[in-house]
């Protein structure tokens, strides 16, 4: 749902602000295929912009079927021998297997449906997918998808054309499940994941892996060992659901006699949390597993190598919570689940006012979890909390979520990544889970218990807003462009292949 | 702000469902008049789409000066000597005088401004003002204003035109006085009441009534003895004003670390009201005058006669606050102040979710106010509890409102409509007091301490909505058409100047 990229800024709370990552060399071992990635530049960037063309968005059921049928023509043309369509109660999945004959087998999760847009909102419209120059960048295509996730899966998918066209043997066998639900909350993965020949398939995996664009202008690169839970929920009281107030707006001035379905959801949501908003006060919620040593010492690390001030300002936010100390806030934001309230909205809501009594309103939450903390859960927690304060008539609509999703630093996957970007230069940050969300879970959980993980080097942002890209030509040297973006996934597939 | 038209169904509470009222018959005293009614009738229905096309809005400075441009020309034509634009500190007012020898003078409170209006919502758009025929009514005239409150104006002002051109001196000097930001809180009426020539003018009258359209269609009429008052406060959480949260929307994991003005905004709500919404826990607000023996009377009375079934399923509200009996619900609508939110609106409003923490949120409500009250107390007393409780930085935004108004049973301007309307057959309601707002405190308070109240025959709705419309040529016997309202107001010059 929300994959690393969207939450860039929380990556970057990790961040290192001098590192420097050095534009691949010549390596003697990787020089044909890099001579590769060269000449199929204008053809690759060619195909993310045809890519780019065909947005698949699932809350607006567009793009259905051609979504997941581009994508198998996109994988054929690069070695997968199978390639197929898994139909799911939603939108379609994609499984392709890649028979190199090699030892090792590595798992790939991609997204192919996009998020929806405002094309008014944008400078170079969404589906152009135009070069534009970015200063401090360089040029940049913009569009939809560039970097969630289509950019960084097509760089991927180009690595594996360079090192066939090189007349090179994939030193790894290759395990593909796509979605096209993600920006909706992975509703169906568990159908295409855990279909039988695809579980049996992904279990002799290494892992799983999704590419992504990993690096920030400062230069750093974050591996971060998990991902956050999330459930949303939309909480909507209706008068006719209540039974008390208006079946309709009716004019304020009854409020006289007349409960209120607004003021029932104010009362309500005042349940949740405390009264400074940050304790969760949902009755029996589960309890989040309390920070390991581990994971403290990689927050302390972290806080010292990051710029606290030049956060504050980027998220222009003087205080954390209770004025706490960076380090104490950095460890809350890992590991303390959360009730944020990301809209609200009922009866009047033009300039001004206007003279109603509402009949419904609607909160919109989303409650991001920590480790020992499931969805469902959560889920049942919070419903139950809600009809014993008297506030059971209130509508709780789950919209998408999923548990949180954890991995061992000491996992191949990882530890790959970690010697693949040091061989570049870059000093990772080490980080124990992204506040954000991604459907890890379904790989890292039972009956799959695999390592999850993103990977990949370049730099774009702007993921569900306007103007989102991806760096294809880049002048700053503290990111790779198109070219190095393909490198770094010839490399991390020849590390993980030794 | 909101004038009774707006609130037909409150006015309805204390509606009689039987109660028949006869046409005007040809009465000797008023057969020169009736017969000119009749013949200028096509002309005054076609001043009224005239009026209408011209509309004045002051929410989007539209149509000034064109409206009391329009308004004194009007004025002039049936009579006024003097009528004189008066500028305010926003919009201009309108002040005439039409001095007929009479020895006592009425005064007559307009308003030339009407609500915005979204064509696209109208059956027929809202500046043709068609005749249209609707099922149970007859012909009416759709258009922004047309019953709030063009229709019963130019109906006043036509029955001023009948009589003179009846050749007939008017029973009663006249004292008028226009606004033109009605429909945004009559932020400047007293700029115009209260300019010494105005006040003095206003001094000598009788009381001050308004135009109205005060049937409804089960032909019950309504005579009001005040209105609440009312005060419209935008509240608004900012991370910016705050000092805390963030100052722009930002990802919603970040909820862990940064503190969220939206739960500021719920938690600062919370403390206004009681948990069931329905008691004002505001410190120090102003307590409401008791309801005195009369006016429980007269509710006690009006809720006999009031089928209290039809009302709920009107309102769609199944049960009453605290399920309360219909008289008491009924005491409540008069005598209680309320707290009432008419929106909610923050962060992301659109279906389903979108991972934010939204760096604002904002709450529009509208607290009514009943004798012993003022607009000023209740706001600061409003302003002081948030600083108290700890949320002086949400921003309290007063957009309009004003003191209650109340006037004597036994004045004049009321005893002048119950014998008019009797006389007519009709046996009106007398109520204590709308739930509903219009400005009189201006003329009931001080200085002028001056009767005020609405009165007319004839029938519209849709104030504020899509397809307002006023009854032209009536088919239901319970209400007159043009021709009815106008002589309504005949006779009530008459009845006041004997």
């Amino acid at each position: 749902m929300k994959n690393l990229s969207v939450v860039v800024t929380v990556a970057q709370v990790t961040a290192l602000l001098s590192c420097t990552s050095a534009t691949f060399g010549a390596s003697a071992d990787f020089a044909d295929i890099e001579a590769q990635v060269v000449r199929q530049h204008d053809d690759g960037v060619r195909r993310l912009q045809e890519w780019i063309q065909l947005p698949s968005i699932a809350a607006e059921n567009l793009g259905y079927p051609e979504g997941p049928q581009h994508l198998i023509a996109l994988l054929q043309a690069v070695g997968f021998q199978k390639a197929t369509v898994l139909e799911t109660d939603g939108k379609p999945g994609v499984f392709a297997t890649l028979d190199a004959g090699a030892a090792r087998t590595l798992g790939v999760y991609m997204m192919y449906d996009v998020k929806q847009f405002d094309t008014a909102a944008w400078s170079s419209p969404p589906l152009d997918a135009a070069l534009v120059d970015k200063p401090g960048l360089g040029k940049v295509m913009v569009g939809r998808g560039a970097v969630n996730q289509k950019g960084p899966e097509m760089a991927f998918l180009e690595a594996l054309r360079a090192v066939k066209a090189a007349g090179k043997k994939l030193p790894v066998n290759l395990v593909l499940v796509a979605e096209g639900e993600e920006e909706i909350g992975s509703p169906h993965i568990g159908q295409i994941v855990l279909r039988p020949e695809v579980q049996a398939a992904l279990a002799n995996t290494l892992g799983v892996f999704m590419p992504s664009a990993s690096q920030s202008p400062d230069g750093v690169v974050t591996v971060s060992l998990g991902a956050k839970g999330v459930i949303e929920v939309q909480l909507t009281a209706r008068g006719e659901q209540w039974g008390r107030g208006p079946g309709k707006d009716i004019h304020s001035s009854l409020k006289a006699m007349v409960d209120s379905p607004v003021w029932h959801l104010v009362h309500a949501l005042n349940t949740l949390v405390s009264a400074d908003g940050n304790t969760i006060t949902i009755d029996d919620y589960p309890q989040p597993r309390p920070i390991s040593a581990a994971e403290k010492d990689m927050i302390t690390e972290a806080a010292k190598r990051q710029d606290e001030e030049q956060l504050r300002q980027r998220l222009s936010t003087p205080y954390w919570i209770d004025d706490l100390p960076f380090d104490e806030a950095l460890t809350r934001l890992v590991s303390e689940p959360t009730v944020n309230i990301e809209g609200l909205v009922g009866g009047y809501t033009g300039p001004g006012g206007k003279t109603v009594l509402p009949h419904m309103a609607q909160a919109k939450l989303d409650l991001r979890l920590v480790p020992n903390m499931t969805a469902g859960g959560a889920l049942a927690a919070l419903e139950a909390h809600l009809d014993r304060h008297g506030f059971g008539d209130i509508e709780v609509n789950f919209s998408g979520g999923y548990d949180p999703t954890s991995t061992p630093a000491d996992a191949e996957l990882i530890q790959a990544q970690i010697r693949v970007l040091k061989a570049s230069g870059i000093d990772p940050v080490l980080w124990p889970r992204s506040a954000g969300s991604y459907p890890g879970y379904v790989f890292t959980g039972a009956p799959l218990n695999l390592a999850s993980g993103h990977f990949g080097l370049g730099h774009g942002s702007g993921a569900h807003g306007p103007d989102e890209y991806f760096v294809i030509e880049s002048n700053n040297p503290n990111i790779e462009g198109w070219d190095g973006a393909v490198m770094s996934y010839v490399r991390y597939l020849y590390e993980l292949g030794q």
